[in-house]
């Protein structure tokens, strides 16, 4: 089992997630089955770089796109809104991997130029499953 | 379609690929459907970082696994052999990627200690897979 350990973070359904990473003197190797691994089954990835720093991107929701966000490289700071609560995560090394489920707002600022993000996305794309308007998000039915 | 151009590079079957990158003031990014972007679709992927500059990782083929390799951050030499030919290509960018096929030797060179591999493999893990004898690799049966 790849994950070692994961948390829920008082946001609806999303995680912090500490992959096991096999270190040793030559450095560091993170295997992902990508069929059983992950909180599911990744059908597109994203990988986002040369941002200047202090860039904010994001600013959306899924309706039902799941993500996997992973800091390659540098250091980002995502923000998560379940239109209830808002937390912040400190994403700075590969092995430490976000789950943010959909119907959750996210924002990603990067804090240094050399900063790489990698996502993986449960679902192929899909325009009409992004939610860009912050009002429209705070209106969509949700589980009591 | 995801890549915008692929040469081949005078080893069995490998490839250089550009992968599109959508780039503007806030960045670049790279948008990949796992299931139909890349020459295979993948079953594992691998993040190798925290290697020491210089180290030599690798030396290994596989029997029947393609393996896809970009570079996240920093720089790496990755030297490829067919048992006839050998070349060497220098990744240091997310969009450049590097296909290499069975039954070709690998080794990567880390040149800098913020170098972040990312690899996708067409198979899940299996041990038998991997030939790491360089002799063994040489007597492989191959196609005239």
């Amino acid at each position: 089992m790849l994950q070692t350990s994961s948390d829920l973070v008082g946001i609806e359904g999303a995680r912090l997630i500490n992959l096991k990473s096999n270190l040793d003197p030559r450095g560091s190797l993170i295997a992902i089955e990508l069929t059983q691994d992950l909180p599911f089954e990744p059908q597109r990835c994203f990988i986002v770089s040369k941002v200047p720093t202090g860039t904010v991107r994001g600013h959306h929701a899924h309706i039902v796109c799941h993500q996997l966000l992973q800091c390659m490289s540098g250091e980002i700071l995502v923000e998560l809104s379940d239109g209830k609560n808002v937390a912040t995560f400190h994403l700075n090394r590969p092995d430490l991997a976000l789950h943010i489920p959909p119907k959750v707002w996210g924002t990603q600022k990067y804090l240094s130029s050399d900063s790489v993000l990698l996502v993986f996305a449960s679902h192929a794309y899909d325009r009409a499953d992004y939610i860009s308007d912050y009002t429209e998000f705070c209106n969509l039915p949700r589980q009591k």
